[in-house]
């Protein structure tokens, strides 16, 4: 693989593209990476692919860098049921679409183990000839009957280790501080503020 | 869109490319659908995408027609619970393999309805730029803790409607008579012998 060392200024130059339709997401990445980073946001239909998370993950951004031809970013979100060996995993999505709270529930129903964990990937491609590098916060918790406002995904249903309530029940503030995705994005900063750090970029182009 | 129609053996001129890398299942589908159809096989690496199982065929057929440059023909199959809404749906491979037939029967613990349906689809896209056609095969069932040679797939916990046996406990003959499989093998050659039924195709190359 042809990579090139370069100091952090030259490869930000350059906006990263955080793949995402929702404008509060990039507000929220932006408020925890700072302002050190140039992001843009961008709304790309790139098919859902299946697999293992880390690499759909890698393979979405690989697909985004391809589009936008540049640095992106892109983030993907799972839930873990250990008695099923990591799934539903990335299908959560249609879990939560077709089966509901209930339907979660239920499909751990044969098993004590009700332990799951909550993982959020980011992916970022530095260009379109470079391996995408991966940042994964994984959140440890159990699958409970829903509880707390129900209007966003899983949260009802997934209490984290250590608390008594479910994601959906506490203080957003709280949540951000232990959450799945606050820890991948932690990962992420600590990346590109890593001022010794070298970054690996395309200098293809 | 453009089209145009036009009489089979203008089409036929061209070989279809069935997308498998398994040579067992190319003589199968060439042992069901005659010689009427020039058809050659090809592995290719596709991605595999999410979504509803027609959806997910007829993407795969438009990215292998991307790749061969010409018609081709993609098969996937479900297994679909109706408990659960038609899932584990396309992602019952990853449920097959990282939890198991005992796995596959507990997740329908908390259910009654164990009944569940077979799915096969078969895409056919002419070209690059014609819109693919689904075809698509169904046998209904129901889950059972598995009986039979456990050596192909899901077989040992799907028993169709009708039968004390599993699709792995029946003589092949006769699972083949009654399989989504079959069935959905049935409708494109249907298709394709249908004397009268103009073909579309892609002429634009």
């Amino acid at each position: 693989m042809a990579k090139a060392m370069v100091a952090a200024p030259t490869m930000l130059s350059r906006p990263v593209t955080f793949v995402t339709g929702n404008p509060k997401k990039l507000e929220e990445v932006r408020a925890i990476l700072g302002d050190s980073i140039p992001l843009q946001s961008l709304k790309l239909d790139l098919p859902e692919l299946q697999g293992e998370p880390e690499e759909i993950s890698k393979d979405k951004a690989r697909m985004a860098a391809k589009e936008v031809n540049g640095p992106v970013l892109v983030e993907d979100t799972c839930l873990c049921f250990n008695a099923l060996n990591g799934l539903p995993g990335p299908y959560i999505k249609w879990f939560l679409q077709k089966t509901g709270h209930e339907g979660l529930n239920n499909i751990l129903k044969a098993y004590e183990d009700k332990s799951a964990y909550a993982l959020c990937v980011f992916s970022l491609a530095l260009g379109t000839t470079v391996e995408p590098i991966s940042f994964v916060g994984k959140t440890l918790g159990k699958i409970v009957p829903a509880r707390g406002p129900p209007d966003f995904g899983w949260d009802p249903i997934f209490q984290p280790d250590g608390y008594e309530q479910t994601y959906a029940e506490m203080p957003k503030e709280e949540k951000n501080k232990i959450s799945h995705r606050f820890k991948a994005l932690d990962k992420v900063k600590a990346y590109f503020s890593a001022g010794d750090t070298a970054l690996t970029t395309d200098v293809s182009k």
